[in-house]
């Protein structure tokens, strides 16, 4: 079956918003097995919208139209959609109820009359609630067409599609695809894409894709089966050769496992607690590190030590090493990650030193030279990065090598 | 004039990469006044793709084409152009000469035979020079119509699109768009829309669009007008109305000044250094700061304290306190901020302690209540914040609220 996407909205033709939307419903028609040959930007103008709308009925399945249905009277997608296929607009008692109720809980007082035309749905449509919002999504059906509608705003838009469209899409759709994440860190994308060449040419079904994220490498493989249990039995046996060849640069198989979420479950299975000492970085290692809900049980306490001094009062950073070697060197940054554990009274520690630019680069220590040193029960070991992005890149990229290089030692304890 | 947008790329079918592309040239287009109806992803498949091209042509002045222009026998675009325009394709030798100089500037030795199908160009067409890959852009005219071809890779787009393109549609296009953004926090985003509702109503030109982002609202003022310097005198006098309105809760009326930008400025201007205390937002704010350029001259270290135990020791909040109101509330928040600055010996000092959840809420202290504490000077002010959002979010609008608290402190000491 196909499967084409129409987005709705003028804030997307002028580029005042980037099309996430489109990208999370393609991807999760691309995962249902739905080819998706189209995808459609249009204002809410609505001649321009019926053409639209009618050119993709005539050449897709089920076309899913995002955004436009809100209150207003630029708000039109509704009414165009139920005109192509012929149906009266009536007012869903159902859905003003569930009006109501979303503005009692939002606390607010003043209904203004046009929140009602929310409440109007096409003869005969499919209604699908709107756990986040007023406006329903809808389901039309027409002579083996369908046309499928879905609020704009991304947090109303994705929870509905995760509820209630995928089971009607599995529905009507026999054949699904299935998928798994294999995520890698410690190996550079170029060095992995070689290390699967003969995967990647061989493949059909299950296909192999690799992807190159911040210092990691995901790769996708996807099988197309009638059911989830057949796809399983097709994908493990790769999973098996991907661990052959990466062993335990793997660090999940999960999807929605995220490498700090990877390192904090290694350091609670070996009860140990970790700290970072950041220079360039100022926090942002940290502020990954505690993303992951329960951070807290490993991480208590960590340093932001950009001047000399700080590095020395609250890290123990020798005057002498920042005299001799200076604050961006290996030999501060593995006084940082001894000093921090100490003062913290952890296992493990990360301390990250470096020149993010853009100023500050010497000949000698250029801007995205960094260093990044890890403490672990005795053990320090500091490397040496050369970033070539603008700070922003170059604090990221440094953030994902201490993740990455905390992984690997907690590895080598055993 | 109209111009639309056609991305060509499996991979944005497939929602695999997110469609940044259509985001910047559609701004950038409308900046230039050219009016964008319509934008269409499509892949890489002739006769799909030839219908998409030959619709766009149909119904728009000016097609913009990216993506599909690579080496390999998938990449159609060039191809697909040239023949719906009637035209044969001829090496060109200055593109041929480039793409070997290119080869030899990446020290990349084996040139395969199909990456000279890239210095293959439509007949009489403009060939626009790329400076970060190897396959040019590529301007057709034919009978009042343009068809321009650019590479998919953003970084190579992008400066293209600058350095050349925006030149040629500028010389075609003789009326421009022109805007100015004004960027606003301490208010909310339906309050400013209230504030500026009589402004909304009755513009035309120059227009007037709010934007809500996290704990910030940005305003942005377009006026169309022969040149830049008509418009500004046009845009000026509703940069002073917004002004008369909001004060001094407008931080910046430049696009590119972020809130941290504006706040590092301030406490620079003032010469005060400042210092974070972070509990539930470990790090976050610390590394928003951080991430401003030179931020290092007014920020020099900073704390995450999760642990009561880190909260003693390191900002010397008392045992009492903690004990007494917890580690979640005003009084901590309170002696977090100033037990900061004094161990940082700096003027003004940020705390945050919340629950930023999954988990740990309860009926009193639900999850997502956050306390604020601000220092500055020997002034302490602490606010309380309920967020409704997930972690992730929660710890966003956090450290927004932090920065927006910080500039008011400053702004009051004058």
């Amino acid at each position: 079956m196909t499967v084409e996407l129409v987005c709705v909205g003028t804030e997307l033709l002028l580029g005042n918003i980037v099309n996430t939307n489109a990208a999370y419903l393609a991807e999760k028609c691309a995962l249902l097995g739905l080819s998706c040959y189209f995808q459609t930007v249009v204002g809410d103008n609505q001649e321009r919208m019926e053409r639209t709308i009618r050119l993709a009925v005539s050449r897709s399945d089920i076309v899913i139209l995002s955004g436009g249905l809100g209150p207003t009277k630029d708000d039109l997608t509704k009414e165009t959609a139920a005109e192509i296929f012929g149906r009266k607009l009536v007012e869903d008692p159902h859905t003003r109820e569930r009006i109501l109720n979303y503005f009692v809980r939002m606390k607010k007082e003043n209904i203004t009359g046009n929140n009602w035309k929310q409440a109007l749905v096409p003869e005969n449509a499919i209604v699908v609630d709107n756990d986040n919002g007023t406006a329903p999504g809808l389901i039309l059906e027409e002579k083996g067409k369908r046309i499928i509608l879905l609020p704009g705003p991304p947090n109303e838009l994705k929870p509905m599609f995760e509820r209630h469209i995928i089971p009607y899409l599995q529905n009507i759709n026999s054949e699904g695809i299935y998928s798994k994440m294999v995520k890698i860190c410690s190996i550079g994308e170029s060095k992995a894409e070689t290390m699967i060449a003969d995967l990647l040419e061989a493949q059909k079904n299950p296909t192999i894709a690799p992807y190159a994220k911040t210092g990691e490498v995901h790769i996708r493989i996807t099988a197309r089966a009638s059911d989830e249990e057949k796809a399983e039995l097709m994908i493990k046996p790769i999973i098996e050769e991907l661990y052959q060849r990466f062993g335990n640069t793997i660090f999940t198989t999960d999807e929605n496992v995220t490498l700090e979420e990877a390192a904090v479950q290694m350091l609670r299975e070996k009860g140990m607690k970790i700290t970072t000492a950041e220079s360039c970085t100022g926090g942002l290692l940290a502020g990954r590190i505690m993303n992951v809900p329960g951070a807290s049980e490993v991480y208590q306490e960590g340093y932001i030590t950009y001047s000399n001094q700080a590095k020395e009062k609250l890290l123990g950073v020798r005057a002498e090493t920042l005299e001799e070697f200076g604050a961006v060197s290996r030999e501060t940054a593995a006084e940082m990650a001894v000093g921090a554990a100490r003062s913290a009274a952890s296992e493990a520690a990360l301390s990250v030193t470096g020149i993010a630019g853009p100023d500050g680069g010497t000949p000698q220590k250029p801007v995205g030279l960094v260093y990044i040193g890890c403490y672990l029960k005795g053990r320090t070991r500091v490397e040496e990065f050369h970033f070539t992005g603008n700070r922003s890149k170059n604090r990221e990229y440094a953030v994902a090598r201490a993740l990455t290089i905390l992984r690997e030692e907690i590895l080598k304890y055993e």
